[in-house]
This record gives structure tokens, C-alpha cells and sequence, in this order.
């Protein structure tokens, strides 16, 4: 850890709480850690006599979508955690389809998984209440399970949504518009409640609501729609990176300049002409701090099952300002 | 199956090519018949209730870096063959380290994995021969391992940036400057070569050359120092997504305008001023085909190790053009 930390250009003590995924450190910091892990090869050193001996044991992962840089980011965190911990990651994707999920979960546990990370689908989990019961960990992210209490990691959709309007409301727009992903999913329709909140406490309509899925030219009929008449739209808030990015391109098509907010950063945000502010995520913050809580309960804490809502963090680059 | 063809809009005869692997269909249409599968909750008879009966076996799956783009497209199309097989994957990031590496695979191994997915370092790989040997089949992508043979996924890399010199050279770059990853990486070398072989086949200079790492303010220094003088540079390219992204932000923060073609296609490419020419590879299909032979090498096929080399595709934008 010495090593580490000189390495990093941190204190012992900060890389002692990237290691035990404790709060309050920064993802830049928390980077510089995990770079410097990674250069030194340090595994601890139970974990890696563990997964060189053979003894390792699995945990399963179940995301919506591998490919989707969200999920992406947050397995690589996981596996991460999962590797340091002596164990081995077993992952799928769910795609949204309920059977899909219980058939991974299911295969997952038949091969004695030691634990679950789940990102649900919007169905009754009340199916996992006895493997629960049983004592195998289970670990809800970016969306709570109904029918079953269990540890659950989200972000806090409505307050992310709440800094965006805000954001616009202070560079003058008065009439914002809501593109959102398909309400079905929990945290489309939890940011789509922001919206309302938001704007109806700042005075503002909120009546230009469009939710996925989305098809190109349909989006580009829409932002046409709403750019003309006598109460145009100035601004839109996105749901999410895939949102923003259809409705970079539909507003490059429909040529309307329009104020932007997008929820969820992406790689390319400020190279854009002009550049996107963006309400950020921490989809690495939230794998390893879920892997963290389930390694606890493997450990034997059996305290309450917890909810964790993690703060968005308002990038604020050039697309809110009024065009 | 007829459901399938017909929500994709497509014959059952492409549908059968596409379950089965085979070439020859083209990627969006691949894509489709993917979705389609997606929205029937289609999933092979016999995968499905393998996974359901707790049969279910693992396929072990090595990368780089899971959050890395190229990658997690790579393990998503993984992870769809591997589940309509009916078998379970797991994942872990190798991280360029060849102990971590072995630890990962002794550890698939040790847990009985019935085949090895390895995006390989640049280490020798003899010690796998005796799992091959007995019988585990090996599949390696992206990059060849040494000191052992066996199925082989490559993307014609040389190729592609011959491709990508051509490009600039029709479009009147005399003196184009090459902007790679770290040499060490399989990959960054062959791209390099290609450079070379390219630039002088055209009789063009190549002398303008950097290799990774990358830190921003050095990659400013070098485009600045290859902007002056009597022979400037009008052009790069540059040799994955990762350098793009940085040389994109260091041509902003130098203040200089050059062509550009990137190797790998990326999200936002086409909404840059100026949208981005890129040599692009196809990760999906990569993952996909490896993972199909390794089902087929599960199935008995005993002809000899293969290795098979991806053409890439330019993606004509307008970064190419003399600016």
C-alpha cells in the first residue's frame, strides 16, 4: 500500500479507502489509485492466492445491456472489486426481458454463484426472496426490485433532473422540453417526475414531453413541431446518453439550434460545437461501492438491507445557453 | 423462426445464417435479426432450458479492459452467442498484465470452463498448450498469442490503415504524421508497419511518428513542433479510438486544423465539425464468429486451427480533406 500510494501521489490512508470502497473520495482520485494498483500488480493477497489456487468462488452480474458504455463502465468496476476479492464474475445480458433475467439468475445460482448484482427488470422479484432468505447476497443497481428488500444502489434521478431545469431556467429559457426513453423503465419514468417537479416549482411549462423509444424521423418531426407556433421551445433536458445522442443528430437533421442538457456525460461531450452540459453519473463509483456492499454481507454483516442514492454531478460545458 | 424472419423483415434462411454464424450476412441486417430474437424472447430450445435445468456450462472470457468500447461490444456479442448456446459467461479484465491473465484463466479453468475467449498479452501462451491438449478449445481475438496455435480473430489492421493513408493522399496530404498506442500492444505495431509500408509505397515522407502513452500536454508540444517550420505536417492518423479522442483535444488546444482518419469508428464521429473519416472494425462480428468457433470446436470439429482476418471499412466523413 506504501507503494501504492506513492505511486498515486496519495496518502495510505486514501488508498485504504479506494481499497474498501468507503465514500468521500474523489472518481479522479480513485482513478489515480486504481492506475497505480494496476501498475504494481498488486492483488490482495488473499484474493489472488485464492483465484491461483483455484478455490475461487463466483458472483454473477446481470446488467440490461453489456454493449451500453453505462454498463460497460459499471461491470468493469464490479470485476474489479470481484478480482481483488479472490472471486470470479460471472456476467449477462438481461436485455429488458424478465424470463431472460430469471433464466441467468437461475443458471447463475446453479452454479453456486456466492452472490447476485442485478440491475432488475421492472417485473416482480419476489422469485428471489428464497435464494435470499437462504443467505445468498443479493444486490439491486441503478433500479430498486419490487417485491423483495435488498441492497439497492441508485442515482438520484429526480435531484439530476432538478439541476438541469435549473440550469436552463438560469440561462432564460422559459419553455423546455422533455425528451425521455421509454417510460417503462423506472428511471425514464422517475426523470420524467423531475421534470414535472422542477419546472412546475420554477413557474415553467411542461407540456412539450416526448418519451422513446424514439425513432430518427420522428424525433426530427417533433423538434419541428415544437420549434414553431407562437410559444416555441428554447431548450430540451435528455433522459439519457442514448437520448442526447439521437437528439444531437435529429436537431443537426431538423436544423434547430436549441439549448441541450443531457443526462449522463459521454466521452466526446466537449468537442461538440457547442460543447454539451451534461448531468453526470458515476456508473464506476456505483459497481464498486455494490460489489463493496456485497462482499460485506458475504463477510457476515447483517444489518438492515440499505438504499444508497448517489448524487449526479451538473457538467456545465456551453449547450445550455440560450440560442 | 418465422416469427423471427418476419419482425426482422427478412428471409428464414438469413435467420438460420445469422443463428448459425455464418458469413455473409451483412451487419445491419445481423442487427435486426438480433432485435427480433430480442422482442420474441426467442431463445434456442435447447440453450434455454439448459439454462433453466442448472446445466448450464461457462465460457471464460478475457479482455483488456471491459469498459473500454471496442471491448464491451466484443463481450456483449460474446455473451448473446454464448447464452443461445445455453452456457453461462464469465468475464475479467486482463489489464495488459500477463500474471493477472494466467490467474484469470487458471481460475475459468479451475471452475471448469468448457473453452477460453483470450484477448491475449503480449506474453508467451505455452502454458496453455497442455488445456489444449487436452481438449479445451482456445480461442484467441484481436491479437495472436505467441508460443502456442490455435483459432486466430484478427482485423486486417496493416489493411486498414493503408486504407487510411490512400484516403489523405487523394485528398492532397503530402506529409502525414502517424499518432499511435504504446508499440508494445500487437496491434499498435502492425498499424505502425502499415504506416510505413503505406506512406512509402505513395513516396510520401513518414517521419512524423509518435508512439504512447499519450499525455495531453505532450501530444499539444509535438502537433505544435510538426505545424512549423519548412515541411508541416497536414494530416494524421491516428491508431485507435483512445488516441482520436486525444488528438482531437490536443488539435483544439494547439490551436491547428489538419485531416485526420482515426482507426476505429466512434459514437459521435459523424457530429464533429469536421465529422471524423475513420477506419472502422467491427467488434460484434469479431466476438461473434470467435465465439462461434469455439461452439463448433465444443461440437467436434477437429479440422486445424484457423485464423481469421477482418477487413476493415472506411467511413468517409470530411476530417480527410486539405484544410
Amino acid at each position: 500500500m506504501h507503494d501504492v500510494a506513492r505511486v498515486a501521489g496519495v496518502s495510505i490512508k486514501t488508498v485504504s479507502r479506494v481499497v474498501n470502497g468507503e465514500p468521500g473520495v474523489r472518481a479522479s482520485t480513485r482513478e489515480r489509485v486504481d492506475a497505480a494498483i494496476g501498475q504494481l500488480r498488486f492483488l490482495r493477497n488473499d484474493g489472488a492466492s485464492q483465484l491461483r489456487s483455484g478455490r475461487a468462488d463466483t458472483i454473477g452480474l446481470i446488467v440490461e445491456d453489456l454493449a451500453n458504455p453505462f454498463y460497460s463502465v459499471l461491470a468493469a468496476a464490479v470485476e474489479r472489486v470481484t478480482r481483488r476479492h479472490g472471486h470470479l464474475l460471472m456476467t449477462g445480458s438481461g436485455e429488458g426481458l424478465s424470463e431472460q433475467e430469471q433464466s441467468l439468475a437461475a443458471a447463475f445460482l446453479s452454479r453456486r454463484a456466492a452472490g447476485l448484482l442485478v440491475v432488475p427488470t421492472e417485473s416482480d422479484h419476489a422469485w428471489l426472496t428464497q435464494e435470499a432468505t437462504a443467505g445468498t447476497p443479493l444486490v439491486f443497481l441503478d433500479r430498486p426490485a419490487a417485491g423483495i428488500v435488498a441492497d439497492t444502489f441508485l442515482t438520484d434521478n429526480e435531484g439530476g433532473v432538478r439541476s438541469g431545469v435549473e440550469h436552463l431556467a438560469a440561462h432564460g429559457h422559459r419553455h423546455i422540453a422533455f425528451l425521455g426513453d421509454d417510460p417503462a423503465f423506472w428511471t425514464a419514468a422517475r426523470r420524467l417526475d423531475g421534470f414535472h417537479t422542477a419546472t412546475t416549482a420554477l413557474g415553467l411549462r411542461c407540456d412539450r414531453v416526448a418519451m422513446g423509444p424514439h425513432d430518427p424521423a420522428g424525433l426530427v418531426s417533433v423538434l419541428r413541431a415544437w420549434t414553431q407556433g407562437d410559444d416555441p421551445i428554447t431548450a430540451i433536458l435528455t433522459g439519457n446518453n442514448i437520448v442526447t445522442v439521437a437528439a444531437l443528430h435529429a436537431m443537426r437533421a431538423a436544423d434547430v439550434r436549441l439549448g441541450l442538457v443531457g443526462f449522463d456525460d459521454f466521452e466526446l461531450a466537449d468537442l461538440l460545437e457547442p460543447s454539451v452540459t451534461v448531468i453526470a453519473q458515476d456508473p464506476a463509483s456505483m459497481g464498486e461501492q455494490a460489489a463493496h456492499m456485497l462482499f460485506q454481507r458475504l463477510a457476515g454483516d447483517t444489518t438492515p438491507p440499505r438504499t444508497v442514492i448517489q448524487a449526479t454531478r451538473l457538467v456545465v460545458r456551453e449547450s445550455g445557453r440560450l440560442r
